[in-house]
């Protein structure tokens, strides 16, 4: 088992979908990740906060067994997303990004995180994610993820960083954009001549695909009888993905099957509810019987 | 192996998409239907088309097996539908459906029809349906597929044509409006609450997604580098299905899975050309085949 090194945003968050609305709910990319990696592995954190991020909050990741000693806490106000969901709770509309703390933040890996093998760059500028990628001594395994905050704001950085790591994970709306092309198939080819050797696609109500060096993997959603809140499924998603691919030590086409397939179960979990209310509740148990209702939902004989 | 009785319209279409324009193309729901299950079973076609649709089009199905003896030519034009697709390819818009001759058509099922066991009532008015249907037998296996512009025009009569058949075919945009709600998961609920006992949910790229008596079964879409034009694919898609289930004689849970396969390997075929020239091109051996890509594509160790 292995742990990850994963930098991200800590956030409030403002989300309005059709079903309710929340403000200044605990959020960010990091948050996500964390708890739902948790399920499988130690996640050592790497992020940064403002003085109006409770104390609480942090304790909640602790209680999970996520290493929160890279998280600084500066002078200033908590990165800040507001969006907005339509009935189809797919893709966010961004009402609103206040970087606040992350403008400044210089990240800095702890010592004793350095040795780690898993890295996850989540959501934040490509530069950060870099400066975060620099500081592991011999990284084995590193995934990226980021959003059309970066891809239109600093798409060549971006491209910079993909270069650099061995899994790309974003949802398709974020490949199209990415690549300047329609077609999924044709985007992947693009992402994966830049160098790495993975490309995850979330697709969300209607599952993941994973292009992994000439092979294709695809797995439907699960359809629930009720989505409350999307905010946080393709955070949690990664978590659960890398958090398995960690506690195996394996990146093998077999294990990075079933690593989508847990990614899918955790980030199901988080959007039935609003927040994290869902994904911090469940057990190791209630993950497992989960993907076993993947396995009834999608196999046929052959 | 059980031969399939089957309404629906022979057209011709009139398409716009990103990549391409035609007109006047040869096309309707019966013309799809029939030539995807003719790679399973012999169809048994009921349509009407006008003065101006070629003889040679006939002899085209007739080279696929179909039985076109129910074929009525009717004084007047053939049935006319226009549309557009957008990047996504996913929902055509209607720009125009002019029914001409099937307006006043009067489906008459030949003799040596009514003994089929398995019935399709395609994409045509919901009272057409039920004459066809009216004219069998002893249907042991009858589904139903319809459109937008049935569901927004005769939603009633469309509604008791479901109360009388075993297997509704709708794509998700069509299952939310009919049932005037939004979760597809509900949406399925109250379709079968109706008295169907199996709803299959079409979702474009996104593959198929089955309900049958309370478990639930989906396949994701083949992921394709090149789509030229979704028309037929639903069609089509009805036609692999339910021509696989006639061809075993077989509605069970298991049969209905891989009946979903077959339904998404015919429809792959259809997109990747304008109208119906790949999907008629194909062998038996080529249907096998790209199954056996949705195996490679789906497949993941428990």
């Amino acid at each position: 088992m292995s742990t990850i090194v994963a930098v991200g945003s800590l956030a409030f968050d403002s989300i309005e979908t059709p079903f309710g609305h929340v403000e200044q709910a605990l959020g960010g990319s990091a948050n996500y990740f964390s708890l739902g990696a948790s399920y499988f592995t130690k996640v050592q954190c790497i992020s940064v906060v403002g003085e109006d991020f409770p104390d609480s909050h942090l304790q909640t990741l602790k209680d999970r067994g996520v290493d929160t000693r890279g998280i600084q806490r500066a002078r200033g106000k908590t990165f800040h997303w507001a969006g907005r969901y339509g009935y189809d709770l797919h893709d966010a509309q961004t009402l609103n990004t206040c970087l606040n703390v992350f403008e400044h933040f210089n990240p800095e890996v702890p010592e004793e995180f350095r040795d780690s093998e898993f890295v996850f760059l989540g959501n934040v500028a490509p530069q950060l994610q870099l400066k975060v990628l620099g500081q592991i001594r011999r990284p084995k395994c590193v995934a990226l993820d980021s959003m059309n905050f970066w891809i239109s704001g600093q798409r060549e950085a971006l491209i910079e960083a993909i270069r650099r790591v061995d899994v790309v994970i974003i949802n398709d709306g974020e490949a199209r954009q990415l690549t300047q092309t329609h077609n999924i198939v044709e985007a992947a080819r693009n992402v994966l001549a830049w160098g790495p050797k993975v490309l995850v696609v979330k697709r969300g109500e209607y599952g993941a695909l994973l292009f992994d060096r000439g092979e294709m993997f695809s797995l439907p959603g699960l359809p629930l009888a009720e989505v409350k809140d999307p905010t946080g499924a393709g955070d949690s998603f990664a978590g659960g993905f890398l958090g398995y691919l960690a506690s195996e030590e394996d990146t093998g086409n077999a294990a990075l099957r079933r690593a989508v397939v847990y990614g899918c179960v955790v980030a199901s979990f988080t959007v039935q509810d609003f927040g994290f209310a869902s994904l911090m509740s469940q057990s190791r148990g209630a993950i497992e019987e989960r993907y076993r209702k993947f396995v009834e939902l999608t196999r046929f004989h052959v």
